[in-house]
């Protein structure tokens, strides 16, 4: 810890492995198979955790990271966001050498992809079970069994199966929310896949979101499970109840380079490009943009007597207020934690400057 | 254009170039010197661009970033962020080979700055005119008087000035309450300047905000000028009035990756890992996160008939409502260009994914 300069990601590799062995034990117990989402990690270092536990596919959201993971040695790799046909070069050089699925998620991208693909992919039809975000409506079946009908024009393609991302758990007001909208998608989605058996008979489904995965012990047929924030959760997924606050497995670590005892206010180095501006709420309805813990001289963290949060933030500067006792603890020089809201965003911006604990 | 395959950073030089000439002249106009603040572009080319224009001192927020500029040949860097202990032998380096400027914020800095300080450095004290953030209170001056007496204790720190970020101005309702709070600041500043006099009579006044140094052609005797934000602008400046919309010299050119026509949406590669998580409004005080302009072959950019927005941004995907006609312009793999709510947060995002044009 003593050599840690500016804004760290600290990670905690055993609250990680602990993460994914819950994960990958609920995905066994439900006869599904885990194909962690990377995008919340981005860490080479990370996926290898995940494979030395026993992962072996993975899903990604951009061409890029998929050549960076294909690097390390992964051979079956989702692209679980909607194909990007100005990558078409690249998505056909990691074809060639990597098991790759594409999604496809709106009418009107499948002729242009059948054109365009050059080595042999598997195809994901993302299906909007109520996000609205992208995806073909599962209550028009035709334009699915259009966009079958054009992925036949390349015998490279091979549909493979439904894709999901129940992204609306996010907005719901509590756990038994998000049990309730991961039945009702499931089961529309396991009555489209029905309606198809015609000409999708062995469609496999796969399911994201770590709201849900996490909350529910019933995946109801899907044949994966595609989470991605659970290897790291955050401030938001506590507050869904996706997580225990102790099962948060990462936090900042941020230099204090000011203190302000009049308005007992501590300012740490930490910004929006290390923190990012996503905003929590705390008791009161507050925005926030972390949460403070206390770091020990090995870069664990504990929690203080009541609640404090980074109040305010600018490009580098975040503002804490604190309570008198507290802010005693402190001099200019000492290091902060905070745990995150958004750790997807947070580990992205602080992609160069991590360390395990 | 058609090389460009992801989101990417468009930087039009000529606005860039007109930005900076405006400032310029500003700055001479009032007596006062420009020291723009890298932090928005933290790109060595268009610092290269200020040089050219005549400009050579600057200001960072950052140790990296007074590492990266001096680097490039800027010999007066002064770190407009509360200095940093823990990066002390950076600093120690940095200072012993450029002419580099320290801030120090807050009772309690100056002993253990004094102790830790090995090469010749300017001290510049921060100071508090409303924001709040951080900075001596001049209503304290005895606090800022037994700064500068422990100053004294190491003969390498050269006392050189007053540094204000009238911050506030971000949360002015109009032009003239920003010039109100300007005035204002400077009266203040002027005022603590004047009760220094005997112990701190050269004390250079180095003046930031893009909002004030944009909307105000008075500097009230601020020796230097200090804004960042200018060199591109951005929607959340150009709600404050401090610019036109035709002066943001930056667009994010994102590929389209599919159609809702039900909706009448598209959805883009371009989240929050891209644009950020900043907030924009509408006129009907909607959230936004970024205003949608029409890119042509060169990646200029023009305005549709009515304005469009990101209305909702994820990790990588941004989805866009646009009216009927405007839809049918686009085709999945198209470009769209994205004007950033804030573009210092953006640009910091695509550091690595620019594009002259």
């Amino acid at each position: 810890m003593q050599s840690i300069n500016k804004p760290t990601l600290l990670i905690d590799r055993l609250k990680v492995e602990a993460n994914i062995r819950r994960m990958l034990g609920k995905a066994r117990g439900a006869g599904a198979v885990l194909r962690p989402h990377f995008k919340t990690h981005q860490s080479l270092e990370v996926g290898r955790w995940f494979r030395e536990a026993g992962v072996d596919r993975i899903a990604v959201s951009s061409v890029s990271m998929a050549r960076q993971f294909a690097s390390d040695g992964w051979k079956d790799i989702l692209i679980a966001f909607p194909v990007n046909l100005r990558e078409m070069d690249e998505i056909n050089r990691l074809a060639s050498t990597t098991r790759l699925g594409l999604t496809v998620s709106a009418p009107g991208v499948m002729p242009l992809l059948t054109k365009a693909l050059r080595a042999p992919a598997d195809l994901w039809l993302k299906i909007d079970v109520g996000t609205h975000r992208t995806g073909f409506d599962p209550n028009d079946p035709d334009a699915i069994r259009l966009a079958l009908g054009q992925a036949e024009e390349n015998p490279l393609i091979t549909p493979t199966g439904l894709l999901v991302h129940a992204g609306h758990t996010y907005q719901a007001g509590s756990p038994g929310e998000i049990l309730k909208i991961h039945k009702e998608s499931m089961g529309l989605l396991n009555g489209l896949k029905a309606s198809l058996a015609d000409v999708f008979s062995r469609a496999q489904v796969s399911w994201g979101d770590t709201p849900s995965c996490s909350l529910s012990d019933h995946f109801y047929g899907a044949d994966e499970l595609r989470p991605g924030n659970f290897v790291y959760y955050d401030l938001m997924q506590y507050q869904k109840g996706a997580c225990l606050l102790d099962d948060i497995a990462v936090a900042v670590a941020a230099p204090v380079v000011a203190l302000h005892q009049s308005r007992r206010e501590m300012v740490v180095y930490a910004g929006a490009v290390h923190l990012s501006k996503e905003q929590g709420r705390d008791a009161l309805g507050n925005v926030h943009y972390g949460q403070v813990v206390i770091l020990d001289g090995s870069g664990h963290w504990s929690f203080p007597e009541e609640p404090v949060f980074v109040n305010r933030i600018s490009q580098e500067h975040g503002v804490i207020r604190l309570p008198e006792t507290l802010l005693q603890q402190f001099s200019p020089g000492d290091l902060a934690g905070i745990l995150p809201v958004h750790s997807c965003l947070t580990a992205d911006l602080l992609r160069g400057d991590t360390r395990l604990i």
